[in-house]
């Protein structure tokens, strides 16, 4: 996939992962971008985390960022503030810009110190191209691959995203990192206005196993040499394409088989509405009776009424793959059919609250044995 | 294990358990009941919650309870009142007091017709004996053994303490119930004073999975035979029997394999304490972790970070089976001899927040593949 007009962007195995795989990766634009950006509220935040915010709060402009995949550079103290602030000077230097221009990006395992010179080392052999398949490549950890959507807009703009994320994904955010890149123009302010919403409806609506991590990152950012587009069609790719990476997010949830998504309607606020699927979509026990098939909804009215949602219990309707399982009561309905319909590689969940208009939606993903081993056996 | 004086309980099988197991379970006390009582807190509560809360407002006496581990009667609308009030009235009449004098709880599968016609013909052959074991038995559902625990009083006065729970466990509260029965001779003012704080130190400090239920009940009842105790004496007893009881919970979770115990220390407040351990504890990352004897510790310096704890980020302290693992930063630990201790049956993580004086704790499990394979195969 071709980056948006300005941009280019490569990674290269500089031996911070021990597996031999690709760990750095890097993106330029040759024009300052406008930026927008969301971090984890994981007090615990790694020091790329910190330095994203002091830069964000400073206003300036971006021309670039550099992410590496081996090490979260994270609870490594006043050095790991030190080796973050060197990760983005070597790449500075590459790139020929400020420090202040390069958004730096770590993700990975936790405790270690940063070995910045494999990086300084390496980085002369990095090869920028207007493709986005390296750079998407070096920023996974445990994904099973690379994360991509694009959306194109009026005049041949585009807005390019990129994410990873596997484990350790909870909203408010998730071991997850999304840049998406744009050649429309538009203005800082206007990023910065209309991001906090896509974020919501979107990457922070995604749960894999309610843990969240310590790293996240989300980055929106414009270099404007596509010129404008209405602010109507701009948010709308944008909307797009982080729909599309969430759903891939959760879809490839550690151990995931199978993608869970939640649509719930009826609430009084979006908020609710959202808070409410979130939670449906992240209950240990509707993800494992989502991996065995089974169309156990109880699971679904017992998650529901822990979420804080309020709802209608005489108005109350349940739906799992379009099957009406629960109107306010219990309804009679096939389950081996819907058991049978469960075996696709998305499962829909529609909740209806009967009380209000207003809808919101969670993606997650099924529970199996393949979580736990992985999860058991990630640093031993 | 025998009852306190005067109480006598029993079970048997009435078939709503296909598997011929005993579900059905009764107290009776030959006194009139002072009580306290915490349900569950979620919004979906079932039908022998709402009538608890019922009762529990009217504040009269009990004189017994039944109990059916068969069937949740959740979801079941105005029928499922008018059943609940019915399994009820069966167990009044054979103990022959008022049916106001009877608790009624069930657990189970939710949203089928509880089949009370299966009790009122199987309940006169019901044998009520001074000892708990048959009741303990007649109330589990995927537990793997009877949950029992006392404590001896000065003066031969004690309290016994019976409980139940496994699978969508976590605070406020889970499908478990806890009946802790006594002798001593307590007000019903100060038992309803008393048990909201034992509460939140025991068993709204387990958690399994993360999911709460519809149907939980916790009673703590005394029937006055054995006279008097000081009020310090009483309530270490119950504190005693509650904490050991919440153990047993937490070490049966579904699949699994290890208790873990939390504790945390130096907080500003004993509920923030609780909460950090909550997090820390349900965290599915760390419980896969111990699973697999990994002294991941980047995991629960993670869950701190989400759990809204505040926290010293310089006298920080997080240690495992003793080993001191995190201190103010990272610090060198033998990861292998870790591992080693992780191999117990208990695994006891402290962590000190490095901010006050104040402490709590928490009970977990780790999370096994017996776990996804349990819940994705409950219902079909």
């Amino acid at each position: 996939m071709q980056l948006p007009k300005g941009f280019s962007a490569g990674g290269l195995s500089v031996g911070i992962k021990v597996s031999g795989r690709l760990d750095l990766g890097l993106v330029k634009s040759d024009m300052p971008l406008a930026w927008a950006l969301a971090t984890t509220q994981n007090l615990a935040a790694a020091a790329c985390v910190r330095r994203a915010r002091l830069l964000f709060e400073s206003q300036g402009s971006l021309h670039g960022l550099v992410v590496n995949s081996g090490n979260a550079n994270c609870a490594t103290g006043a050095q790991g503030i030190q080796d973050d602030q060197r990760m983005a000077t070597v790449a500075a230097g590459l790139l020929g810009v400020d420090v202040d221009g390069i958004l730096s990006a770590s993700t990975g395992v936790i405790g270690v110190p940063l070995p910045v010179g494999k990086i300084e080392a390496a980085v002369g052999k990095l090869v920028l191209l207007n493709r986005v398949e390296v750079f998407a490549e070096a920023i996974l950890t445990t994904d099973t691959g690379i994360k991509l959507a694009e959306a194109i807009l009026p005049g041949g703009a585009r807005v390019v995203g990129v994410a990873k994320g596997s484990g350790m994904i909870h909203p408010n955010m998730a071991t997850m990192f999304a840049f998406l890149l744009t050649d429309v123009a538009v203005s800082q302010p206007e990023l910065r206005r209309g991001w906090p919403e896509v974020m919501a409806k979107t990457f922070n609506q995604v749960t894999v196993d309610g843990d969240t991590s310590t790293n996240d990152i989300a980055l929106l950012a414009a270099s404007g040499a596509a010129g404008p587009v209405s602010a109507n069609r701009f948010w709308s790719g944008v909307l797009e394409v982080s729909t599309s990476l969430a759903r891939r997010i959760a879809a490839d949830g550690e151990g995931a088989e199978k993608l869970i998504n939640v649509r719930v309607s009826g609430a009084g606020s979006q908020a609710t509405a959202r808070q409410a699927a979130r939670i449906i979509a992240a209950s240990a026990l509707w993800k494992a009776a989502v991996h065995g098939n089974d169309p156990n909804w109880g699971r679904i009215l017992a998650a529901l009424g822990r979420s804080g949602a309020a709802f209608s219990a005489e108005r109350l309707r349940i739906r799992v793959q379009n099957a009406l399982l629960f109107a306010g009561g219990v309804v009679p309905f096939d389950a081996s059919a819907v058991s049978e319909a469960m075996r696709a590689k998305e499962v829909v969940v529609e909740v209806d609250l009967g009380l209000g208009q207003e809808e919101g939606e969670s993606w997650g993903c099924d529970l199996t044995e393949g979580y736990v081993k992985i999860n058991a056996e990630y640093t031993t």
